[in-house]
This record gives C-alpha cells, sequence and structure tokens, in this order.
C-alpha cells in the first residue's frame, strides 16, 4: 500500500489540530507528515502519531515532494500559496472559501458528489461548515423527490470563528461569573448568553456572505443551479456543533416516513427522531462525531411540498477537518 | 380618577414580580393591591410602591371586591379558579394558555387587536410569548399587504420555563466551570452550550404544542382564520429574550423599504437594521424593556412575496407581563 506525504497547511489552528487527529484515527496512510504555518508559530511542536513534529514555514517553497497539501488557513493564504502548491504537484483540499465557486475547481462533500473529486486540475475545495451539514440530511432525501429549495434558519457554534472562538465565550461566562466586564476580540458583540444574527459580512441583497454560502454552494455541490435557498445564520452561545432548522421544498411529496427511512439509511446522517421520548439532535451529542443528527421531521404547514427537520453537526469535524481528509481517501481510492 | 383593586394571582413567580414591577412603572391606578399565591407561598412578604404585602392563598373566596386579576399561574390554576373570578365581578386577564382558544374568550396583543377586549365575559387571555413578539413584528406589515402564512423558527430563553429556568443555566454554568455534574431539573437536557429543539410535548402532527401555539393564536389575535404556519421551536441559552427568524408570505409583494417604514413606524416595535454599522436584534439589547426589535429584513430568497427578517423581545416582559397590564389599561380605557 502506497503511502502519501501529506502536509497541513494551518497545522496549528483549530482545524488544521482537528485534521491531524483525524488523520490518525481514520488509519490515513500518512508516510511524512509536514506541518505548516505563519511565522508566529514556526518552530512550535506539533504531536502526529505520537511523535513530535516542528512546525516549518507555510511559504512557496515548502511543498516539493507533497502529495496531499489540506488546507486550514485563510482565504489569503491559500490564494498565495495554491500555485505553488499546484506547481509541486501536490492536491490541494482547501478549507477556505477563496476557490470554492471557481469553474474548474471541485466543491466536495465526499457523501453526495464523489465522483466530481476526479475532475480536479489540483485544487479540491471543501464546503463551508453549516452548508455540509445541513446538505448531509437534505441530500438523503433526493432519493424521493428533487429537492427545489431550502428555508433554513442556522444555531452555530462558537467553534465556526477558529480556535478564539470557544475561548471568548468561555472567557466572557468567567467575567460574568466573577462579575467583570469583558470586551469582546472574537465576535462583534457578546456572545455569551446572547445570540449575533449576522455571520460574515454583509452584501448587497441584505444576506450575509455566510447566508449566500448555501446557496451558492448547495447550487455546486448538488448539480442543481436552478436551487433557491433563503437562509438566516445566527451565532448561539454553543461551543462546537451547528444546528439548522430546515424547510426541504421538494418536487414531488415526499412522506415523513419516506423521510425518516432515508434518513435513517443514508450516509453520514444518524434518525434521531422520537420527540415524545425527548430524542432530538442536539449540539451537545453531536460534538466529537463526524455524524450529522437529523430529527423533528414533519410535513410543512404551508406547502404541501415541503418537509421540515432540525440537523445538527460537529462544525470542526464533518463541518470541515473530516469532510477534508474524506476527499483526500477519495483521491487516493483507486 | 378611579383607582381599581388589582389581584396578582402568582405574584411570587418570574412573570407575577413582573407584573407588580410594570404596574408601578406605567403608573397604573392601583388602589388596593392583592397578592395571592400557592400554600407554599402565603405569608411571604412581596414589595410594591415601597410597601409590603403579604401574600394571601390563591383560593375561589379571594375574589371578593377585585376589579381586575392579572394570572401568572399555571394552566390547572387558572381553570380552578376563572369560575370564582368571573362570579366576583372581576375582569382575568390570564396568562395561561388553558382559555386562549375559547371563543367567548378575547386573545389580546394591544399593538393589534385592542378592539377584541371589548368582547370579553370576564375572562381575557394573554398569548404566548413568542407569538406575541413575532406577532408584533409580522402585524406591522399588514399595513402593505395581508399576510398569508409564516415559517418561523424560535431561539427561546431559559426563562420561559419560569423563574427556574435561568436559575437552571447559571446552575450548569458553574456546575461546568467548577468540574462539577448537574442533573438537569428543569429542562429534559443541559440547557448550558446546548440547544434543545423541543418546547412543551409532542403533538399528532409532529410539532409540539408550543409550534402550534403561533398559528393557532396568530390566526385568532390578526383574525387570519386560513393563515398558515410553519414552526420550529428551539430553547437556546440566553436569559431572558426570545428571537425569532421568520418568513413573512404576503398576498401582495413587499418592498424591504417599505416594510422597513412600516416598522420604524409601528407601535411597539424598534427598527434595529444596519447590518453594516452592526446593528440587529439581539436578546442582550431587548432584555428589560418592552419594545420588540425588528432588523435583517430582506426579501426571501424563495418566494417574490416574501420577506425574512429577525426579531426579538423581553420574554418576561412583552411577551407575558407587560402584555397582560397593556390589557388591563385597554379594560379601564373608556
Amino acid at each position: 500500500m502506497k503511502n502519501y506525504t501529506v502536509a497541513i497547511l494551518g497545522a496549528t489552528g483549530a482545524v488544521g489540530q482537528e485534521m491531524l487527529k483525524i488523520l490518525e484515527e481514520r488509519n490515513f496512510p500518512v508516510g511524512k507528515l509536514i506541518a505548516l504555518a505563519s511565522p508566529r508559530s514556526v518552530g512550535k511542536k506539533i504531536s502526529f502519531r505520537g511523535e513530535e513534529i516542528e512546525v516549518k514555514l507555510a511559504e512557496a517553497g515548502a511543498f516539493e515532494g507533497v502529495d496531499i497539501v489540506l488546507g486550514a488557513a485563510s482565504n489569503a493564504v491559500a490564494k498565495e500559496l495554491a500555485p505553488a502548491i499546484v506547481k509541486a504537484g501536490a492536491v490541494f483540499v482547501d478549507n477556505s472559501s477563496a476557490f470554492r465557486m471557481c469553474d474548474d475547481v471541485p466543491l466536495i462533500v465526499p457523501e453526495i458528489n464523489p465522483e466530481d473529486a476526479k475532475n480536479h486540475k489540483g485544487i479540491i475545495s471543501n464546503p463551508n461548515c453549516s452548508t455540509i451539514i445541513t446538505l448531509v440530511a437534505v441530500n438523503a432525501i433526493r432519493k424521493a423527490s428533487e429537492i427545489t429549495a431550502l428555508t433554513a434558519s442556522t444555531y452555530q457554534a462558537v467553534s465556526g470563528a477558529g480556535a478564539g472562538g470557544p475561548i471568548e465565550l468561555m472567557e466572557e461566562v468567567k467575567a460574568d461569573f466573577e462579575g467583570n466586564s469583558y470586551e469582546p476580540k472574537i465576535f462583534s458583540k457578546q456572545i455569551a448568553y446572547n445570540l449575533i444574527p449576522k455571520i460574515g459580512s454583509g452584501t448587497e441583497n441584505g444576506y450575509t456572505t455566510e447566508e449566500m454560502k448555501l446557496q451558492n454552494e448547495g447550487r455546486k455541490i448538488m448539480h442543481l443551479p436552478e436551487l433557491k435557498v433563503s437562509c438566516t445564520c445566527v451565532r448561539v452561545p454553543v461551543v462546537r456543533s451547528h444546528s439548522i432548522s430546515v424547510v426541504v421544498h421538494t418536487k414531488e411529496p415526499v412522506s415523513v416516513e419516506k423521510a425518516k427511512e432515508l434518513i435513517a439509511s443514508a450516509k453520514g446522517c444518524r434518525l434521531t427522531d422520537e420527540l415524545d421520548n425527548d430524542i432530538f439532535p442536539m449540539p451537545l451529542d453531536t460534538s466529537d462525531q463526524d455524524i450529522v443528527f437529523v430529527g423533528r421531521i414533519r410535513k410543512d404547514l404551508i406547502n404541501e411540498n415541503g418537509l421540515n427537520l432540525f440537523c445538527c453537526g460537529d462544525q470542526v469535524r464533518k463541518g470541515a477537518a473530516t469532510n477534508a481528509v474524506q476527499i483526500a481517501e477519495l483521491l487516493i481510492e483507486k
């Protein structure tokens, strides 16, 4: 069995650290692991399979001999280094949003469109975290009917803002507990005991960049260029799993029983839907896992061809690191 | 000016305490205040206008000479005592859900259907908290077009479960902070750093009792018997303001500009909608106030005749106690 040289770009961040963990967990055939980061992290040690690996500078010359680069860096870093990665002959599986909507870059959720990965030209993008979690749930229903539209309201964990997000939430809780004040740094407002209904920046139609990702990326991943998505993204004081309340609008009516059956048997999904027994998807239950929990499935009360559901998944894992490692697995499949 | 004898039924609970505060704040012409509660609170002292008032037993004989009873007790207590209240000639403004859907009981949001209060036969119901907050925002848009349907996802504060809700959230945060475990008592699951997508109990169609209130009560309050509402109710670790992400489906298209203008000028609403300046409705900003903040107004991306918005209001005040006192004010208006 061939072993691969894998570089993690942004190895010291929240997603980079999780990528290392998941490569180990899934026994990805790593021959050599290269940890790359920005100047301030160079020289730090990270741990992989019990070995200490020194963090090197993320720069154009760092990719010689690398097979796969897992990107967990900013859009700017991804854009700067992508040409060098491609030139070195590596495949860049990038978690930033820099290349997601480029025509010649596949955007992959392995449970949905694994075949698209074959058409890469050196770069494959990992979708937005809420998009991955929502679509893993929604896509399961396509076996019964095509999807025409989604109405979504998100409940997004602080981990979505990087390693600093959970730290800030806990600092705020501690300050409140001790009667001290705390000035938010990561978020624009206090997030402890609060909600922030703005993620990303505003766009011309009044939606945020984060809200438009579900439509833009959803169309590309599901090959549904006409898909309409109306989304509201809200940051909530939850540590690391994102939840989404979704109305799935379908071309043909789909019964609740059929939808439950499809969710229960879909790759990457777990049906958690027994309301009377208090079984429903919850962030605490899905954290540190790769499965999207789906529940509260019921007929929409407005549209005959609509189903309501609530889904929940670990934003750092399935929403980012695990999905990227799954893409890398597609690359090494025969 | 006539003064009124006002009784608070459930005077020691979260909503009852807030009712006392709001009667003071709004200078309601209270001649005599009677505080009623269950046996375990009898003899306790509550404070009203600087005076100490002894809590008496909530029983059928307690309503002689009372003009207005503000009810902040359970459905069971409301049902048990309503006949005695009506017989004593008082008007029962009841915050429980016991009588809300009864044909001869007006269900009032003073900003929406104050004239319905005239038709009472001794009982007026105060609507569900999320319903009040959502409808104050949605109703403002009716001046431009009739409303046909609402798609809503709620973000409901722990205060909705009564005084024990915020205590439990804080106990859980404290336990987590100190590394101890905590067994939930008020909620079925941990609410700190979590979400619970079930409020109330399940019904036959898969929706919860809480979710159906927005449709059932909304139809009655807005006099829209055909209104369709598809709602998902979620408990969030926020102390006391409820937030709702709503798609307002209208008969005629309504522009974002028109909707903003209507919200800005509507009674009980404040337009907080400057995305680029980080101005949007947030629970922390609306707590301890009576105004529903409305923002994130934008065209729905699925339906031409749809508007998305996010609204937020204090669940204990406008969602319960203030609305009840406002109803009492309608009763004493000439």
